[in-house]
């Protein structure tokens, strides 16, 4: 392809996006595909010569697209919201064409340095720690296992890392706390970083689903007494299944108590936080030894964008280094390389897409569209709950209302899970709509969460409508 | 932004990219920037309201662009490549506009089928077992890690996963052997999986820098002998500091005798065996019960994006397996959650821009592009073996070059170490070329990686040009 096609088929390909962003509501929401019917459509050879760009964004209209759930859809109402927005694409095309590896400083100064600088941003927004010090990630279960990682070497004064299970057995296995409604990545982390799934105590949680923190205390004190070793607790604010807020001012008590690590998951509800009138939700928070939320949930930063943040950068430097002779440079001393702050060697230039949307929106564009959710949110939580057929199964502090259908008559709780599992199939089946389940207290839960970029007011109501229509005996 | 500000700006960001491409050229290759000089020009607070972005744009060109290190630059021989090209950015920014999350089947039925797809294709590219089950990672950092936990649940039967440093102690400690040129991210996933940097047994290389297989089944006998328990061996196809290749036949059969996980590391060389000329270097790995390879390092696919196999699909996937009910369907038997073949929850579709190059290039193109890559290795090669001032330190079976600066007179290691370095720092100064360095056999080694996609002859030339006019005593 040379220069004249690139412009030719970019300009076409921005054209493409605009028009896909701008008429979004026109897909269904969820993809209608069934399992294989994209992989029939595609040739099972590479093709041995190259092709036109014309007749391969053809295909993708023709035979990609219809197997695309549609993330941007402004009645994407499904597990946590990926959100996305125009300057924020304009970012990652940017990035993919400069195509740096920010792996150290060296490999572009300006990856690294563009990125302390938007993290130190986001301090300021969320009114987190002047003295955090902060680096993008992934995901929030990368920066979850960081996390465990560095709660590890803590515990064994960096032992782990060298002795692995011998300095991890000896003394009382290493256990980790959170409650039972914290994210699996917590126990998809324990696993990777050598913990076991079975030291990881899930702390009971209270009526509203955010951990009990004398459970916790009683599970710390039990674990003493067996002679095992408390190492770390992860606190949610926010969690995937119902937006519960766990009490982080009296863990980080009990977690300080005992020199445990303390990390905070707010991958969705972090956004929230650049409101003041939310700030309350971080309260406690001030107290952890590391902190993570996702500017690609609910920041308008397409995915991947994660913000994690630690108290003390040496420590984790210490606990994830590598060396090696051939990325050795002379500026090592006095610059951050930071892979050494996380799981991949390789790192994409992530900032420049997160630097896109803070200017581009200003702090007050960003607190704006945050706030609109929320209300949103409360709106439709003031629905389910005026109405007799709906029941609400959870508070509804954030941007996910967690409720079920209470068809006249049935009161038989496995009744009803098979009528609210019945009622999402045939909902999302229309298209309109897509909204996603847990489980709360044993009950199939319909969750619906708030925002996507484009979502207003028009779009919850049709989601009540459709949901109202859907509803019947 | 409105859409008619996004087509805009879009339009002129392509424009933007494709005239970097045409003229990359003109800049130094590596960012002249010291510590800081980006910094102190971004401003310490986030705009309170929001900025145009004409202006984000500007700003973007003045204080960020200098500070890049130019990874697209037809004179970058750093490191190993990290290679681009218009169809993969085409494609990088489609998936950027759609913002799907490929963690599951369902969250985009065709980001799941295509990435089969895709990877079935590399398969047939490169020869592998058709057998065998692709998933794309971010890096090769992750696939090894990975491996790791794939051998360490392997060995312990899934122990490890639940019971962590009581299943993974007993029995005596897992061991890991890779050669003394494996690369950092080996001791780094022992780290992280738990084992120990002190369990991975670094076997000694032979002349060329490939690994001893009658050192490594030496090291897995007095293990044995120690009462430890050998688990998995990482063997390298295209080590970093010198593209060695280790004898994976040999390799191979010393694993399987043992009962081993093997895993190959082929993150840069892998793309060579698109070539058919070239496929002797995987010879042996089909044996392999895991491998991986990058098309972001040499398949003109922007970073990240790195294909990893594994014999076993079950055993991953239940090593990597989480089913919290909120991520549950109906499909979940039926389909590939590629979530659950990996670290992360989240995942981007990144087989779109791999698809976009395929597709662009097709089998003959990629070829052509990659022999000319290899030929020119070779020319470079042949420069510094005719030329008595300069020695070459390694075979050059690939793209990368291992040589030193001999000046008349001096024969001094610790001179020659001194000399070469500072050479290298004054040839990168220059702004010309990008080159850097690794130790072999304890001497300071120049690299020269050819793989940038417009490297071509006249760059190669310029290279030797600019290295000959520093080389002066």
């Amino acid at each position: 392809m040379n220069s004249a096609e690139f412009r030719r088929h970019g300009h076409q390909v921005v054209d493409w996006i605009a028009t896909y962003l701008e008429e979004a509501e026109k897909y269904p929401v969820m993809s209608r595909n069934q399992p294989g019917d994209t992989l029939r459509l595609l040739p099972e050879e590479p093709p041995a010569e190259g092709e036109s760009m014309q007749r391969i964004l053809e295909d993708f209209e023709r035979d990609i697209l219809p197997g695309v759930t549609h993330w941007n859809h402004p009645r994407f109402f499904a597990y946590f919201p990926a959100n996305n927005s125009g300057p924020s694409i304009l970012g990652e095309m940017l990035s993919a064409g400069l195509g740096v590896n920010a792996m150290s400083w060296q490999t572009s100064p300006a990856a690294t340095e563009l990125e302390q600088r938007v993290m130190d941003w986001l301090k300021i927004l969320l009114d987190l720690p002047t003295a955090w010090h902060g680096v993008i990630q992934d995901t929030a279960s990368t920066a979850t296992l960081v996390a465990l990682l560095c709660a590890r070497e803590k515990a064994t004064d960096f032992a782990a890392n060298t002795a692995g299970p011998a300095a991890m057995a000896t003394g009382g296995a290493l256990r980790i706390y959170t409650s039972t409604e914290a994210h699996s990545s917590v126990t998809k982390g324990a696993k990777i970083a050598g913990f076991g799934s079975e030291n990881v105590v899930r702390v009971p949680t209270d009526k509203d689903h955010a951990m009990d923190p004398e459970a916790l205390a009683a599970h710390i004190a039990a674990d003493l007494d067996g002679g095992l070793r408390p190492c770390c607790v992860v606190a949610t604010v926010g969690t995937t299944g119902s937006t519960a807020i766990d009490p982080v001012p009296a863990i980080s008590e009990i977690a300080e108590r005992h020199g445990l690590w303390l990390h905070v998951d707010a991958a969705l509800a972090g956004s929230a936080a650049i409101l003041p009138q939310m700030r309350w939700i971080l309260a406690g928070c001030e107290r952890a030894d590391s902190f993570v939320f996702n500017p690609h949930k609910w920041l308008f930063t397409n995915f991947d964008c994660s913000a994690f943040y630690v108290r003390d950068a040496a420590h984790l430097e210490q606990t994830l280094t590598i060396n090696p002779e051939y990325l050795r440079t002379d500026r090592d001393q006095e610059v951050h390389n930071y892979r050494d702050w996380g799981i991949q060697l390789g790192r994409r230039f992530r900032a420049l897409k997160l630097w896109f949307v803070l200017r581009s929106y200003g702090v007050a564009g960003l607190r704006e569209k945050v706030a609109e959710h929320l209300a949103l949110a409360q709106k439709f939580a003031a629905w389910v709950d005026e109405n007799p057929r709906w029941e609400r199964l959870a508070p509804v502090p954030l941007n996910t209302i967690c409720f079920r259908w209470r068809p006249e008559g049935v009161d038989d709780e496995e009744q009803l899970d098979t009528r609210n599992k019945d009622l999402m199939d045939r909902v999302n089946a229309r298209g309109e709509i897509f909204l996603t389940h847990t489980k709360l207290a044993g009950k199939f839960t319909l969750r619906l969460a708030v925002g996507q970029t484009t979502t207003r007011m028009e779009h919850v109501e049709q989601a009540w409508r459709a949901l109202n229509e859907v509803a019947v005996v």
